[in-house]
């Protein structure tokens, strides 16, 4: 449904002061990739490192928004795209309010990430493609899901009964097989200052 | 639905680094009161007081979000309180980040409030009630929103005909009939500063 009622209000605090305050410009690095791929640690790690180079990132994890906003949904098709909305629709306004605001959901539709990319300006969206082969994931099955998903006790699991749309232009693209989670986060990192997206140091 | 295919990612960073960042720590100043009170206008300039003050302030404003994160929900009692619910969530989210998260919903509903509350720290939830009499708000009528509840146009009308359970003990009460914006949201930055939300000047 749509709200009628609405008017939009603007602040009175100029997007230059939030800058000046900050020292920085607000993105999303939104991270997407397979159940197990690495998401959260490797965006933990990079909250870290910016964290420690003084700048103000915070990470919206799937698991976590599970918990509060999200913990209405299940993982029906349509309730997967609703979360991956949410998800969006406030790493918006974290982005707005000048933060770099790191993301770490499976989000394995291209048409789900296309629509929080709109939200946006241009150049402040950044899609990191964790890249980690499906067998691996499997492998490692750090919570037993992929277990549970083959024994068909998880119904829509990503890789195994939903598919995953990998990104076919991802900005950022982590080969994670032969890495670390720090040395992908290092590597993320790097990338994201060639893509202007840190202030110069 | 819960979901039961989750565990909690703690960060890397700790709460004392983020503050150290900062040079403060997050909260949730969440405005309640009658539509046309001056709930918008009030913290809006309390963002930019805070912002002068090289405070991190960031205001949810509620027309704001039902363009984005709450444009599936109505007007309803049932879509109003999953709004605010959405709204606590993220308002969570933000004073987690560190900021001071200002929020400008009518939230008509102690146990809607209540539950905001609970999702942060003792101390960091400072209920503000922007105390703006009826008749106020309805001579006012910016949006000329109370004619068209008053023509039965509009159902649901906080005030016309839906409750506003007024708050018991908030954390500061604001009587704006005599005050303009500006004089409301400075007698709110003090009240801060009392309740040693704000840092130490």
């Amino acid at each position: 449904m749509s709200a009628p009622n609405i008017t939009w209000h603007h602040g009175l605090v100029r997007p230059e002061e939030r800058e000046s305050l900050l020292g920085q410009r607000g993105a999303v690095i939104w991270l997407t990739g397979l159940s197990g791929a690495g998401k959260s640690t490797i965006a933990r790690h990079l909250e870290l490192l910016l964290v420690q180079s003084r700048c103000f990132a915070y990470v919206l994890d799937g698991d976590n928004l599970r918990h509060g906003l999200n913990a209405d949904l299940g993982f029906s098709t349509q309730d997967r795209s609703e979360n991956i909305r949410r998800v969006g629709s406030v790493a918006q306004l974290f982005s707005d309010a000048g933060v770099l605001c790191i993301t770490a959901f499976i989000s394995p539709f291209r048409e789900d990430r296309a629509q929080a990319r709109a939200l946006v300006d241009e150049g402040r969206f950044i899609e990191v493609f964790v890249d980690t082969p499906l067998a691996l994931c499997e492998a490692r099955d750090p919570k037993g899901l992929y277990r549970r998903a083959r024994a068909g006790e998880i119904a829509h699991f990503t890789g195994i009964s939903s598919p995953y749309e990998a990104p076919e232009n991802p900005e950022v693209h982590l080969h994670t097989r032969d890495q670390t989670p720090e040395e992908s986060a290092r590597q993320l990192l790097d990338a994201l200052g060639s893509l202007r997206v840190l202030p110069p140091a």
